[in-house]
Order: C-alpha cells, then structure tokens, then sequence
C-alpha cells in the first residue's frame, strides 16, 4: 500500500502517584488501545505521534527541598527534569520498536491542554488519542479534565479512552 | 491473526435535504473515514455495526399530504418507512462488501441520542464513530447535536467525524 501512513497523535504523560519515568495508567491504556484495537497486525500502515506534555509547576513542586545557590543549580534541575521526560518517552518508542510500528516523540513544556491543541494545529494528525481518569463531576471541579478540554479544541477528530475500573487506584485522581 | 476483529459501531442517518435513501454528507464522511483511516488493507481484522436510527416525527413529517382512511394506511406508511431505511443500510452494506470488510446493519426507532447509547450498551462495540454537522453554538441551541451527547454519555470511545468546510452545504443544518 503506497498511501500515507495514518498519523496518530497519542498524549502521554508521567504518574502522579509515582512519577518519572513511569507513565500514568491512563495515558498507558491510551497507548495499548491504539495498538490492540486500532493498529492491530498492520504496523506498516500507522504511525505514533507521542506527545509529553511537561507541566512545569507541578515538576517544580519535587524540589522544594532542593537547594539553590548559583544559576547553574537551576540548569542542573531543567536538565534532570528533561531526562526524566525522555526516560518516559522511551517506554512508548521500545513498545513501538518492540511491535514494528512507526513512531515520532517529543517534549513540550506547557498546559497539557493549550500544548496538545497547538501540537495538533502544528503537526496535523489524523486523530489524536487521549487518556482520561473517569473522573466524577465533584473531582473535574478541582482536577479538570484535559480529554474534554480536547474534544472541544483540537482540530482533529479525538479519541477518549478512560480507565476501567479495576485499573483505577483508590483515589481516581491518582494516575 | 486469530484473536476478534475490532467491532466499530458507526451511526448512520439519511440526508435531510434529500431525505431516503441518501446518506447524510456527516454520515457518508465518518463511515469513509474509519475505512480511509482505521480499516485500510486491513479488512479482516475488522467488523462494522451500521446502526440507523429512524427518527419518527421526522418521519411522519413527509407525510403530511397523506390521506389516511384505513388501518392498513397506517401499516403501509411503516412499511415504506422501513423499507427507506432498508435502503440506506443497503448503500453502506454493499461499499462493505465491496471492499471486503465485514458488518452488521440494523434499524431502531426513536430519539437518536437515546438509541445510539442503548445499542452501545446492548452490542458493546470497541468504539463508536459519528459524524458532526459542526454547528455553531447559535445553531446548537435550536438544532442539538447526537455526536456531543454520545460523546458524554455513550459507555464506549467515541470518535467524532466533523465535515470539511467544503464539504458543508450553505446552511449547515442541512445534511
């Protein structure tokens, strides 16, 4: 088949529960998903865009113990904070390798949300796959919820896959 | 590859500006997406779930100018009606049949929202595909839109097909 491969953007991100490099339950199922139901045996045809957003208050938040005393100190925390990210993305493209199926990965610090939205408009992916916690009405007050912010405004047709149930965690927002 | 192909369910519906047997522009868009851009060679690793659903005030719309004067009146005008909807699953069946891939269509009456996220429950397809006539919020308040509902309230992913602008007639609520 000679046509171009379908381009699918996946978001993907770290635990909040473990953090670096391990990647969130739902952005992991969101991973799986597109292999096993859409992807399939036909690795030739598709290609996985990986997407890691980096949230910079929230990898600011592991260092409020840390020290700082000269600009380089600060250099050294953006650098760790970037290998942490690559170690995540590695996960996804050694799944990819392992199956044969075409990837591209990359980091961008930001809102997930305003990040995704403006990577789809920069890249143009056929569809984008977004994880969700299946979060409840009382928790997307205070968490929010970056797959419905997607739905809305990506310019791409999305894709929500939420966790089951036997894999969430007892608190939903932990992921 | 032995394991079951992944069942895609796509709602379809008729043109309401040409009314049966043509499909809508969204709907004719969204089922020829998941075959350009999921399915692909790939036929035998999936299976199609057409559901149409015939809503029944639209229906009876057209037959304002009838004159009923008996029972069977009233059981011809169901049947005409059905065999409008056998006819627009036959479209869809047969570019199935002609590409190889295999499907199920069928028929439900009622309010479309209701019925696609009650067929999701009762089949549980992989996922669910809809097109969207992409209204604008002014048009939303008047005209409603299935694929938002389902989107919220359909127990599968689902994934939303919008129109391309060209492919928009001039009021884009006729579809």
């Amino acid at each position: 088949m000679a046509s171009e491969p379908t381009r699918v953007m996946v978001a993907v991100n770290e635990s909040t529960i473990k953090g670096y490099p391990h990647a969130s339950i739902s952005s992991k199922k969101a991973f799986e998903w597109t292999l096993k139901k859409i992807v399939r045996s036909n690795t030739s045809d598709f290609k996985l865009l990986l997407l890691h957003t980096q949230v910079q208050d929230q990898d600011g938040f592991d260092d409020v113990d840390s020290i700082y005393a000269s600009p380089d100190d600060f250099r050294h925390m953006r650098e760790r904070n970037k290998a942490k990210g690559l170690h995540l993305l590695e996960f996804f493209v050694n799944k990819c390798h392992e199956i044969g199926v075409g990837c591209e990965a990359w980091i961008r610090k930001g809102d997930p949300t305003e990040v995704i939205c403006h990577e789809v408009r920069r890249v143009r992916p056929d569809f984008l796959v977004v994880g969700s916690r299946g979060l409840g009405p009382f928790q997307k007050v205070f968490v929010g919820t970056v797959s419905e912010f997607c739905v809305k405004h990506a310019e791409c047709p999305v894709i929500v896959i939420k966790r089951s149930a036997e894999e969430s965690p007892q608190d939903p927002a932990d992921d």
